[in-house]
């Protein structure tokens, strides 16, 4: 009995077939979340050099191993193919996948919204999920909506942490409300090694004061070591573009004024800095001003919160694919479901 | 202009007609809640005695100030019908209702579910949301699934502040670890004059340890104002029989024996005796054991945090039933859409 016979013969509908396009720490992180589910199995990993497909479920241990010690799970016999377009290529086999979780790095700002349009040119259809960060990249995709509804292609947007747990928790949270005052997510972060998350934590120096996100993506190893080096390896971050603002925006909550995002990321010590929450203000029917919180477990790492979440909603956006309802959703507009 | 068409001149779509089952404390509050919102009018409103109906919509503080000074809004000229069948009544007279939030006590235990057993009978259709209490009672709902799906009925069930608000955090807060070890709900809620809210503390006291549900129901107001003057006005009550348990165990994300709900009822103070909160307890797909809290301001209502959510899964209800999405769905599982 293969592996996704006995999944089957679990439970009354099939596992889920996921692919991860993306395999840096995030990629590898999903991996890793994804071999303790039953109801779904990681069938796909794209990264930059190469991707792997297996129908029966990749093994991921040999997945995380071949891509540390030969920079790809292309490498991986006789289920990898190197190549340069990983993504198209991988697309382009028309094997079947239910659901992708865009594991992605989104420098430059559009390229996320150019893996969806891949998707849609290649008339594949399923589930897209993605962890996206910013405002104007959430923009781009909510552009897409038609063309997304046209393709049959149910696309979960901003499912990660933030945009994502905590957007959907202040759209929960603002139920007790007749009107929302403020949004504001403060998070902290700490990560025992920058060089685990590379493409992050130069997403997050793009944020800072003084910085952009290409000139962030322009800095060496060597500059961003150094950076670190002044701040003692802590990254403040303010009024940063995140995309709970707009997602909670379209959900009709509160102006995308009113949401803020701001963190602290200790890039040398796994310890959080400070408990990630996000507090939603408002005054009730009564007239009355209240707060209500969300607070994360210290020791839930980014990983946890980015990965579950973004499983969840691909759950959740099957729900919605088998029903036939495609298109473009956020987080704060649809709950997640338990991935077990 | 009539109030309906300035409101449908504001959205693209025509406001939701709601109308409100039980005008007790709870219905009140509902209804002053639909007081402030755009999207939806209140149209209906049924109490022991009799109903009204109004198509451009009830005037709102007259239906409270007829209800409080003759005891029943049939009494209202020329929208009200007095009645001792008042939901059948109501039902039968085929005015278009596209929701119904049923704020009624559920005394006896198959009450609420009798009720939605009219609104099938009657071949009704449209969106039928609950803020039901005990798990045996939604149990019994969810039984009608396949009924309410064939009625063409989209049931929304434990949607008020605990079931509701609270299961719903829980689910979310869940999405972060691979496995649950337990969650945890507690509510505090202080209420300056436990007469407005007879019901719903002869609930809370057929919970208490030495009392039934039914034995809770049949003391009269005298019995109860001894007992609270035995415990200074306080309710303690633990291990309660709350839906949590079932919605969170039907929507896969833990076992009921593991989702407690307790809590402390200050019944001759507005101020919460504690903050009502929900923890969730589990394990991340690392292996680390952490612990998510989504808590309400102290500042929110008892009022507040059942009826906005209410009527956020009505309008989530709405959007389901507009694609035909019919039977019964819990907090858990929908998000609750903001009503403006």
């Amino acid at each position: 009995m293969n592996p996704e016979s006995v999944k089957n013969s679990q439970n009354i509908s099939p596992a889920i077939r996921v692919g991860v396009l993306g395999f840096g720490g995030l990629g590898q992180a999903a991996a890793k979340v994804l071999a303790g589910k039953r109801e779904m199995i990681l069938v796909a990993v794209a990264d930059q050099k190469g991707f792997a497909y297996a129908a029966e479920g990749l093994d991921i241990k040999e997945c995380i191993a071949t891509y540390q010690s030969q920079g790809s799970v292309g490498y991986l016999e006789p289920v990898g193919t190197l190549t340069n377009n990983s993504i198209q290529d991988l697309i382009d086999t028309q094997q079947p996948v239910d659901g992708y979780f865009l594991a992605l790095p989104n420098l430059p700002n559009d390229f996320i919204p150019s893996v969806a349009k891949q998707f849609i040119a290649a008339a594949w259809q399923g589930v897209l999920v993605d962890a996206i960060k910013r405002t104007s990249a959430v923009e781009q995709l909510l552009g897409m909506k038609e063309e997304l509804q046209a393709a049959g292609i149910t696309y979960m947007t901003g499912c990660g942490a933030t945009p994502g747990l905590l957007t959907a928790a202040a759209a929960l949270a603002a139920q007790s409300y007749a009107e929302i005052h403020k949004v504001e997510i403060t998070f902290g972060v700490g990560i025992a090694n920058w060089e685990a998350y590379r493409a992050t934590v130069r997403e997050d120096i793009g944020h800072m004061p003084g910085y952009s996100v290409e000139a962030a993506r322009a800095m060496s190893d060597a500059e961003v070591e150094a950076l670190l080096d002044k701040t003692n390896g802590v990254l403040t971050l303010e009024n940063m573009e995140h995309a709970d603002d707009i997602m909670l925006e379209v959900a009709g909550i509160v102006g995308r004024d009113r949401v803020t995002v701001g963190g602290v990321v200790d890039t040398r010590n796994p310890k959080k800095p400070l408990s990630t929450n996000v507090k939603v203000t408002g005054r009730t029917f009564e007239g009355k001003i209240s707060t209500h919180t969300f607070t994360l477990g210290d020791e839930t790492s980014m990983a946890a919160n980015v990965c579950g979440p973004a499983f969840g909603y691909l759950k959740a956006g099957q729900q919605l694919h088998q029903r036939s309802i495609y298109g473009i959703f956020t987080a704060a507009e649809i709950m997640p479901q338990f991935v077990k």
